[in-house]
């Protein structure tokens, strides 16, 4: 090894100089040799730079940002964006010394910017490509947003006639099977599920992989706001000859059937770039949040059953509020949300205690998780506001990568 | 291209050497006359900090600010101030290298320094401008003191008034419109009202622009404030003669014009720091504020609608507490915000299962955007301490300058 | 100004060059004489770092620190540390530039360290200020510590009396005046009050200065913790012989007495850090809780107001539970909170929007000011802990000053 | 001293420059010899990196770690990681400047590394190694995975009978002590206990450390969770013969016993990383925990006495809900916490004064120290999403270093 140390000094000695506008990076030509297809790596389009005189590179670019450009070559190909430079000027940098458009993407989605976007950029063209971009784009044109607009009341004309309907008024008439067909929900419904369904065939016809089409949750939602009216017509219709035997069995279903008619409520979030941040905040911090779960899930078992035996102990006259542990359940999350409805709560001293660290425990506990969870909206949150200040500021930085 | 890229980089051998404090910049003459009205933009200006033997332009200046000052030019005129350097300090340097009024404005604006002071400089000569002064700066002098303290010590007495009128024994006097007007809270609220009304006849003669009069939300809670009085005056004398059909018929304008009396508490606002704080956050907020209620109103009717079909599977013997969506509405909010009254909450354990979840979506969905809305009213108090800050030692800063 | 301009160049030319292990600053010598008494601003003592071979001052000290003692000179005084440094490398760095007790006392000020210690340095000798040292000092000698403790017992034990006393069986007993001096709870108070008192004498008696001994929020405290007791004796003496008249007239201040009594809980602050730096940030923050609290009170009359009106539209059969606006600032306050009792709450939809709205900007309104106290209160923790470790790493300093 | 300074002054004209990629770092011979088994500090080792003609050493390294390690030089051993530099990048810069195993130890404890895997560096081989990776390590082989599910599932089950036998119909035949040995929950508890009892026994078999399987938390759980049954089996069995004397008398050691079952819900922890996480996270934070349960306490007696003095002065009619000061405890800290079960409320003005003092006072006591417990979760948070990505790309970093 002592040689191979011999033979490094010796190579050592071939130092090149990066004068990033007066900042003198020092390198050996095999650690910039490590990334040969960017500007830096590729003795040829270095050479352009090359300033005989000075015997050093000289670049007139951003030099808060050269240490990391370096830093990349000599960590093997890790990216640090340091906390000064705003990250439209580190990309910049990046595009500009030419580190590659797979290393660019990379780091971009490192600072939590979605590649979604590239799917933009199948083909348009074709009658399909015109549907999809009509359906998909509502800027894209005057009819595209006149049909988003008409999307967005159907949902709600929807949702509304659905929370209306269980009004006590109302309810009365629906409930019973042989008037359900001709009451004015029946009506708003079939023409809300008609469009819906519009809008189904209407998407996936114009999808350009069938196959994605059910990957998207969106999609997922669009299916369920119409299936439940299908069920729901076929049970009755099927027991409208008979008694109404299999109606009753059918019960449960058709309730279930009416919850997941809210779900279509989710279909707004095509609708807005707000809901879709929610969605991605949830979808990122899934493990945060079953972490959370998990916890409160032990918290619950040890807090119920600690009130559950504790309370036993109550003199004769009063009843403890607490029948079992799985009834305690309710209390001890109730407890620990800081809800306190107050249809439970401990009567002993000892019970009392038990409550008021079940509480502490719940607030700490809540309190974790929650900043992990902020951050990474914070991040989607500020990626927005960047990817709109990028889209108008775009035509300046292309002027300036002109005079470059 | 290959031409240009050679005389691109024929003009490179042609550097210039910035040093600050030691720091030496180095840069092409193109790059600084990007901005020639500056000071390292205009050759003649620069001139004099030239040492023709070290063959650079030396500033004894502040130099962890220099880099950032030199990327002004490279990156096409963007300021980012290192985090290192206060905030002062960097406004000083940009001030020392010329980088003109309209890009330091736009900097202080960026970070979170409101324009709004730039009223102040309109024309206060005249009967109207020392009115306006009078009016608007309790500073100023000694009697516009005394008149801000008396305006305070009305709106007060007024909203006192208001507040007391209601109790029991008041209100049922009260209530009778023919000793209305002999009340002593009658009385009150004339004087006030007309303290109110000079006041907005006097900002109103007084304001340099009528247009802009209207658009100040301080003034439209002025008018709000004297408005109700005035109707409700005219309804109770236009139903004296007649029997009190028209009085009736006007109870509910009435009771509105009542509640829109409260809104003159804002009237405070005027004289507090505090409060006007609390109004620009919440302006600077909207967005964010809009999409809490949009997630808050999605997440109520889907776990309002939750809860009803789930509450409706209880045994035959207890009645389920939401009569319908609409009503669950009411429970649902109560549960997110973790208030939980009581008055309501589900009693099955499915039901149980769903408040729970609602609790716990409640949280993180408040959770969310409130660290937004924090960090923008953060910003603001930053800056307003940095305001006193600057006002108490703006005499050290420019007997600093005096000396460079 | 042409002619000083170019006397100021011709000064520029003379440059110091200081190279702090590498980092080569360069200035004028005028900038580093604006503080003659520095190591750096006195040209005879710089003179011993003095490399006439390479014509600069060269200092072997931490690099990272020296743009910011640089930047002491160039702005007038200011010191901002680098955030990457910490804070007891940066005050080493002050004191080997010597740039004055005053200002490193000053800076430390800024990073929120209390300069209360120097009151230790008081006069320790002589009778009382051993005296003092004693009851001041627990960790100055173990007579002083079991002293401590026996005062944290003795108030522990007077709450704990004091708590119990009105317990169901105690309290009627207590109530009668004529047992009262015979109940072994007014026994347990008078030692403790007798105990109590000799440790305000003695503490007033070692008390370097008598004014400072009023001022100090603590001997408040020692105070209000005996005054209640002679009071009450007093009142119970001249009421024996009387029939109890004047008992009954003085029955209100009696009962404030003994809420004064659960005061002497904060003489414990006496003996906690944790309690010492609560009771510092309640102080630090004074300004932003009076704001906070004034936001309440607005939006309390607000929405009290806003509630009381809304909720008299009730059908005829129903009674509204705000009976007045003053009752329904309770709520208001309970709402905003987010407690939510549910001994009143609205019952019309327009008072349950109202409501929801209450709780929204509760919500929003405490959580406004709340960081900014939780940074204040997190300055303090980070001053206890840097404390401790500058005592624990004291020697560790010294010992590297000496080789330097 | 001042042939002290003299003499240092010689010395001092001896520099050595250290080049980092372009970063020259100068000081002295003697401040590198402070640490002389480093790479910098050994004249033998740095030799290798030394460039006769430009008489420096030069590094291809990191450049903005460079200052960090020569501040490591000056201060005497400190070593703080410059916020832009990633950790292990970091960590990779001491190993390649040979700091010592002892300071990267320390180093990465200071960042929150815990040292508990050293512990896996012990013998695992023989038979008791294998058992002890088998039983400690589920990812080491497939059976030992199965294990762990195994454990697992005996857990939930154990905890979910224990849930299950309290619901009414099940616990009234479990009340009864001559059946209790024949119901299934019996069994299952039999068998739970007996698997969890054998587990025990491994565990301490395979321990290497006797004296350190007592110190673990996790096996103190592993035990708690069998005691209770042969206590309780015990019990039951001794009063078999006689009457049920000692059965009652006993009572509450087997209600307690019931509890102390509860506790095994804990042993899942071993299986959890997040619940580690949760553990370490509230042991690291004891202290805090501490003070906030004191500021609790002492603002619980507080309020309770201040509301039952308060309340008392109801009026005749109505009974205050507050019968003791030790009885409105539970009403004070349902109140800071915001719980607001509504069982106890003030119902006079004064009252309700004091109410929303102590809920204010309980948001700010409650929002103070949880910032710092949270930052510590984070801590341990991204320690684990950085260890997590240290496995992942430990080649690449083995790879790269062997380029170097
Ligand atoms: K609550
Ligand atoms: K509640």
């Amino acid at each position: 090894t002592e040689d191979r140390r011999r033979a490094e000094y010796d190579h050592r000695r071939c130092r090149v100089v990066i004068n990033v506008s007066g900042l003198k990076l020092e390198t050996q030509p095999e650690t910039l040799a490590r990334f040969p297809n960017t500007l830096l790596g590729d003795p040829v389009r270095r050479q352009q730079y090359y300033d005989a005189e000075r015997r050093e590179y000289f670049f007139d670019r951003h030099r808060p940002s050269a240490e990391a450009i370096l830093a990349f070559y000599q960590t093997g190909g890790k990216l640090h964006r340091p906390s000064e430079v705003p990250l439209d000027v580190f990309t910049d940098e990046l595009r500009f010394f030419q580190l590659g458009d797979d290393v660019i993407e990379k780091y971009r989605e490192k600072e939590g910017f979605s590649v979604a976007s590239s799917q933009l950029s199948l083909n348009r063209d074709g009658c399909f490509g015109k549907l999809w971009l009509f359906l998909e784009l509502p800027g894209s044109s005057v009819w595209a947003k006149l049909y988003a607009v008409l999307c967005v009341c159907f949902i709600l004309l929807s949702i509304s006639s659905l929370c209306l309907e269980t009004l006590p008024g109302f309810s009365e008439r629906a409930q019973n099977p042989e008037v359900e067909f001709t009451t004015e929900f029946f009506w708003i419904e079939t023409v809300c599920v008609a469009w819906f369904t519009l809008e189904v065939v209407l998407r996936f016809v114009a999808c350009p992989s069938k196959k994605d089409y059910f990957r998207s949750v969106l999609n997922v939602f669009d299916i369920l706001a119409i299936v439940p009216y299908f069920i729901t017509v076929s049970v009755v219709l099927a027991s409208k000859g008979e008694t109404s035997g299999l109606y009753r069995k059918a019960s449960l279903t058709l309730r279930l059937m009416r919850l997941v008619r809210v779900l279509r409520i989710f279909k707004l979030s095509r609708y807005s770039e707000g809901l879709k941040m929610m969605g991605s905040t949830l979808a990122g911090s899934g493990s945060d949040i079953g972490m959370l779960l998990v916890f409160m899930v032990i918290l619950v078992i040890l807090f119920a059953s600690a009130i559950y035996f504790v309370e036993q102990l109550q003199p004769e006259d009063s009843e403890s509020h607490f029948s079992s542990i799985p009834d305690a359940f309710w209390w001890a999350i109730v407890t620990m949300v800081t809800l306190g409805y107050g249809d439970t709560y401990p009567q002993t001293g000892a019970g009392k205690f038990v409550g008021s660290l079940c509480a502490l425990a719940g607030i700490l506990t809540i309190s974790l998780p929650v900043p992990v969870i902020v951050t990474q909206f914070d991040r989607l949150y500020n990626q927005r506001m960047e990817k709109d200040w990028e889209e108008r500021t775009k035509k300046n930085v292309q002027g300036t990568e002109e005079v470059d």
